[in-house]
């Protein structure tokens, strides 16, 4: 059945090549190459045709585990895996090959070119798999909600750990990534953010030694990579009582996250949903510090397409997986965001993440 | 102090520009950024001018953060950055401008040449900043000792957990990655490797949920990111008692870790240490089981140069931080690799792993 879903996967793409002018794609991305083949070690490429024929080339560190995971032909290559793909576009006669252009390095390229025969040419293409990729199957929501449940839990075990005036952002960030382990993901699917006080108000804080203290903000953003699909949640605590500009300002980013999933579901524009959220914040005069967009795809990568951002003009679908994560920032005081990973349904959009969203006290 | 050894680097790299044709040089891979700057984010480039000048560009998310670490001028783009890189090209006539070949992406490549002024030209350039970071100063010594410190820490620490018949290697793995990060690494430098029994053969094996069974073998190879710099170990272990098989090629694989470590010093070759360890597994007609080379460099990165393969004519210099880990691996049987990381001084080098390498039983 897997196995099906990877051949299916390269028959989609495959048909999509002719129309470009490309009788065959080099995959070279590895969560690319991943997608379409179910390879998960370091150094595999694949050559795709347009007829549908598919070669996966790596070296020989990778024999077994390639025969294991790949349903194509594959080719374990003892020089430069490159160098056999030529081979084999000399010897299939392939006019025009195309190649993913913003994940391909000039070398690379450069290499290609200068050693392509010389009746074929290359056809730089963008964001293809890509594409694809951006509708999960069935199978792909199932590993992510995998993932989201992985990720909720592992939160809910590490606050027990926060000891106010003991516990540091970094200890918190390990316990935070060692229980994500423990419960079966390979490893977090990013930096692990734990940042306290007004270190709320860096968006891309990193865990210090800072002792978390008494009443302040606690902002963590997790994820968890489990069988290679991420997750990704941001909730905000209070190390004790809220003040009432706590309240005031989490109140008014989970209304604008709250609104924002509202309007998710298949046809509106990913700007309407980032509207959504704005909106909200622009009756609280407080839109000018949401510094960010409101989310963005994921899956094999942590950050994929769509963005749900102020001009993005991509139309939601059903099986679309993304972030909707509005956030809040005040220099010297705090910020506070508040994130789940969500699906989109037929008729609207099914929130993953099972942690409560009210603000909670530890 | 730190600014000063950030200046020097950069001093001595504006220095190569001019004779290699390149007025400026664009700096995008972010370990060479860091090692030029000290910048530690994850969107920064530097342009840095033949005359010494240099100037740093990020993204909003970083103001406070580059402010902090970054020693040259910084530009904060709300574009993307190379669109600021540009403007500063052609502010500054620049007539050729360098790129590091093998870091930049096709994409990236096309955009700046579509946009250079006319009289502008691309210089594709390979190595520059990875050549002057093989050779170590002081201060990075340091940090590497320190990394190799809490990575033999966090071994002995992980080590207590075992319990055969119990334990799998994906715990004894997320053990060691947690210990780490209690012991102040950031991160571990790689994906950590715990692999038993027969699978200890297959050199880059992903711990698995298998338990960890009596008189099996163990190999675990680990390494910590410490403050950017990399450490980088393996231990074999036997759960139990080991066969007087195992001991002799435990003892093989010693013996040409330490042969290799003894011709390390200034102007040696790196194929020559490779071959002093290939010839002690000659003798025991266990050199065809030795499949890949024996050692590389470290530091900002896992893997730098240079390599320590069969045909790598490059000579070692003192400050060099390199690995030495000669294995020797066996379809069905098992695999030993003995590895420590150590700095070439001025007469041979110094071993800076201080865990014990004889056979150990658990």
């Amino acid at each position: 059945m897997l196995r099906a879903e990877f051949e299916q996967r390269r028959r989609v793409l495959a048909s999509q090549l002719a129309p470009l002018k490309a009788d065959a794609l080099l995959v070279t991305f590895p969560g690319n190459v991943r997608y379409l083949t179910g390879y998960t070690g370091s150094n595999g490429v694949l050559l795709l045709f347009a007829s549908g024929d598919a070669h996966f080339f790596t070296d020989p560190r990778y024999r077994i585990q390639a025969a294991a995971e790949v349903s194509c032909l594959v080719k374990v290559s003892t020089g430069p895996l490159l160098r056999d793909v030529l081979a084999l576009i000399a010897r299939k006669r392939v006019r025009w090959v195309g190649f993913e252009k913003s994940r391909l390095g000039f070398e690379h390229y450069e290499f290609l070119k200068s050693k392509l025969p010389v009746r074929c040419a290359l056809q730089p293409l963008a964001g293809l798999v890509e594409t694809q990729r951006m509708i999960k199957s069935a199978m792909e929501i199932a590993l992510i909600r995998r993932s989201v449940d992985v990720n909720s839990k592992a939160f809910e075990q590490s606050l027990r750990m926060i000891r106010p005036g003991r516990t540091r952002e970094a200890d918190l960030a390990a316990e935070i990534d060692h229980r994500m382990r423990k419960l079966g993901a390979e490893r977090p699917a990013f930096e692990t953010i734990v940042a306290s006080g007004d270190r709320t108000a860096l968006p891309h804080a990193q865990p210090t030694r800072k002792i978390l203290s008494k009443n302040e903000l606690l902002l963590i953003d997790m994820g968890a990579t489990l069988e290679g699909y991420a997750s990704d949640m941001t909730r905000v605590l209070i190390l004790g009582r809220p003040s009432s500009r706590i309240k005031r300002i989490y109140r008014a980013v989970l209304e604008a996250q709250l609104a924002a999933i509202a309007v998710v579901r298949p046809g509106v524009t990913a700007a309407y949903v980032d509207r959504a959220a704005r909106n909200v914040l622009k009756v609280e005069k407080l839109d000018n510090a949401f510094v960010h967009s409101t989310g963005h795809g994921l899956g094999l990568e942590i950050h994929e397409p769509p963005r749900l951002g102020k001009k993005e003009k991509t139309r939601l679908q059903e099986g679309m997986a993304i972030t909707i994560e509005p956030g809040v920032y005040l220099r010297g005081f705090g910020g506070v965001r508040i994130e789940d990973t969500v699906v989109v349904s037929k008729t609207g959009c099914e929130i993953l993440t099972p942690t409560s969203k009210e603000l909670r006290q530890v």
